[in-house]
């Protein structure tokens, strides 16, 4: 038996699983609120921690460590309102048209020990604490963290605090671990008592552990967000109404962050009647200055992507590399702008829809919106889709928005894709390569559903019974009986 | 761009998909009822057709000629009720925690083409039209079903029968077809138009086309019930109490359809103090003659898998072939009784636990409750696990219920896990590699949830909104707005 980091921190996780399980709401929303409460406490050193190692600013920092906690919370709430156990409860029927139906009773049970693969461009809300941890803590489940080695020193912290908030609330030990390493996170996965990994980062890497978690003796599930280029369709006449309003939008959302986002919007695409709103993006895009990205293994990423975007057949380069001399810039990229006409984007199959993390956009012009909605069944897998046009035009763009949703795990109106809320109706997820699981999501409180796994008791006395199951309801659960 | 049926019916299937999804609940509901009523008013020449084919007799193919019509009302009846959907409305919250929240609506949308391959063993419930293929239509998915070769003549009746209800009652071409041949399967299964794939049968089978589903630029979700030996324990109190109870239901369980069912008790835990038990058992085992298996194919199968149970080291036969030649006794074999003690059946590992189909039962003597408790963790998934006790020993059997239940998708009290029965609270399904899907059922109507895929709107004008998103319902669905 290995006793390597890894190993140790699953099967501490394995020997607390029946505990978190069985713990009542109260007690596993308390946990859940501690955390956050402590992670509130040391919020300053925190921040400090995280600019110092990701140069995102105390501003979006903050923002998102207050993010990290009400996800905390609001896990904490949905553990409390126990919907997601989904309690059915079918009592005898002697008249049941199969045959006497027995005493059926079947909940969502906690699935054991999850692994979470940190991203490096939410050190807080994809991150130690994040909204995957989160999710699984409220469904039941340990929590393995392997950290991102974008921010170790935040990492380290992060957890530090959490574990001993979680030892003050008398959490079992085992609850949580972090590991750090590439090696260990595969042999987390490896790890026989694994019952499941989420993943938050880069299609690669994504589907390279997708694969380990595959091929293990046990399957598991595997959760990853692979991101996407999130594509945006501008109308023929949202383009003449509010050119500048839409400019002035794609630009904030696409520089955002120095464009690390899983939902920034890469494609863009406009009527080739619009001529002018793509100058205008570009002038825009001319003033923002260059931000420091992540580190300098995400900057030469980013390069390589831009450069190999450039190269494609038929697209131009509007807006190049600042220096002029074509080559990268160091860690912090001016934004660039690429353009193509529809003909060119097609012809370039997937390859134009490769995912440039940064801030770069590639504008395809269309003639007419049928011509587009034609492409879209074609486009790979997204988080996001969005469209912007005129509320007169609606009702015309039926097939346009069901052609786009069908592609995507998320359809917006008018509104940008940057900046995910955490709630009940949220959708982060979308069809392979932007998810390997489209049927959950990474945000928004069903999130927990991701880590459970249903379980029946026929006629069992109340004594063996789980108790969401049970008649007198002791966890105070919603119960649907006999349908 | 292939002309073969396989490739015919998904590119018919993938034209159907938008019609059947945006279809409202009472037509969908409708076509539902239309199959059933179809298939009832043809009852006589179904069940004859099957019986030919398959030998299981004329009472067991009506009971499951019903079973199936009631299903597939039942998920009309579900479609209508509408709660699947799981329909999220958030209305903007300029106050929430983290930011404005916009206007967001998530439902669960159907995933599209679906191919079920249809079992042996249930030629009419897990067939044609069967509870995959019904749970794929009340998701709104069109469905290939890929006949099995067990009974070709019933399937293409089955398929004709229900192709006409469904035309007569305006459904969409391509809402279903039927393929037969391995490899129109497999060559529907690798179809890029295809969504989800559903199969019910051997492991060998179905890790193979997960294999397959896994491997494709897309990959899909595959949905396979591949069987397990459902372990029986019984307490020493349950054993001294009412042992020819315990025997005569056993043996009613394990003979049952020539044990072909995948919820056949294969593995028996009996206290070593209970000899009596075993004897009992072979002694009404020995009453029970052969029956006719489904093939020859399937008896073949069957006598291998005995073969190799019986050779492992400390098992010895209670009772064997009746022929007394140890060879296997054509597609009608009599009942087998094996037995090992717990040690033995440790040092077994896996090949203990394959599961034989067909009447064969592996009886393990076990010393105390707590030596077998420490077993338990080891065993493969199952679909089912059984605890036959007294009343009285329920308290302290807590922690071995929970290792059970933490090992199967079904727990039972003092009841056989054959007669799976079709209602809200049934789980049928459970840890790989008793599934390939542990968090999905193929039983009750939670089924329709594997072919469904969760989708946002955010801010989006009614116009636009699927109808169990708009703010008039017009399906009349639960919403559940704001948390």
């Amino acid at each position: 038996m290995s006793n390597t980091p890894a190993a140790e921190a699953v099967r501490a996780a394995s020997a607390a699983a029946p505990h978190l399980a069985s713990a009542s709401p109260t007690t596993r929303a308390g946990w859940l609120r501690a955390v956050a409460d402590a992670l509130e406490a040391e919020r300053a050193v925190l921040v400090e921690t995280a600019d110092a190692e990701t140069s995102l600013g105390p501003v979006r920092l903050n923002g998102e460590l207050t993010r990290t906690t009400f996800q905390l919370r609001l896990f904490a709430d949905e553990v409390c309102a126990g919907a997601f156990l989904d309690a059915r409860i079918d009592r005898p029927d002697p008249q049941w048209p199969t045959g006497p139906r027995p005493d059926l009773r079947r909940y969502r049970a906690a699935l054991g020990p999850v692994l979470v693969f940190a991203a490096s461009n939410f050190p807080f809300a994809f991150s130690v604490a994040g909204g995957d941890t989160a999710s699984a803590w409220a469904a039941g489940c340990p929590v393995v963290v392997k950290a991102h080695p974008g921010h170790p020193r935040l990492s380290r912290r992060t957890a530090a605090v959490a574990r001993q908030a979680l030892a003050d609330a008398g959490a079992p030990e085992g609850m949580f671990s972090l590991v750090e390493g590439e090696e260990a996170g595969v042999e987390a996965l490896r790890h026989p008592a694994l019952a499941a990994a989420a993943f938050t980062g880069s299609q690669r890497g994504g589907l390279a552990l997708a694969r380990i978690a595959a091929e293990r003796e046990q399957p598991i599930p595997f959760y990853g967000e692979l991101g996407s280029v999130n594509p945006v369709v501008v109308s023929p006449a949202a383009a003449r109404a509010r050119g500048q309003e839409i400019a002035e939008g794609y630009v904030g959302s696409l520089t955002q962050g120095a464009g690390q986002f899983c939902t920034n919007p890469g494609l863009l695409f406009v009527p080739s009647s619009a001529a002018g709103l793509v100058e205008e993006i570009a002038a825009r895009l001319r003033e923002v200055p260059g931000a420091p990205m992540l580190g300098a293994w995400i900057a030469s990423g980013y390069a390589d992507s831009a450069r190999r975007l450039a190269e494609l057949p038929g697209v131009r380069t509007v807006l190049g590399p600042r220096d002029g001399s074509g080559t990268d810039e160091g860690n912090a990229p001016a934004p660039r702008l690429l353009a193509a006409d529809l003909a060119a984007f097609t012809a370039a199959g997937e390859a134009a829809c490769e995912e440039c993390f940064g801030p770069l956009g590639l504008v395809v012009t269309y003639d007419d919106l049928a011509a587009l909605a034609s492409v879209v069944p074609a486009l790979p897998g997204q988080l996001t889709a969005s469209l912007h046009a005129e509320p007169s035009e609606a009702a015309g763009l039926g097939s346009l928005a069901e052609a786009l949703a069908s592609r995507c795990g998320r359809l917006l109106w008018n509104q940008w894709p940057t900046g995910v809320s955490v709630t009940h109706a949220m959708q982060h997820g979308g069809p392979f390569p932007a998810t390997t699981a489209p049927a959950t999501t990474s945000v928004g409180t069903a999130a927990v559903e991701r880590f459970l796994r249903p379980v029946a008791y026929q006629s069992c006395p109340q004594d063996l019974l789980p108790p969401p199951l049970r008649d007198d309801n002791p966890w105070g659960v919603p119960q649907r009986v006999s349908g």
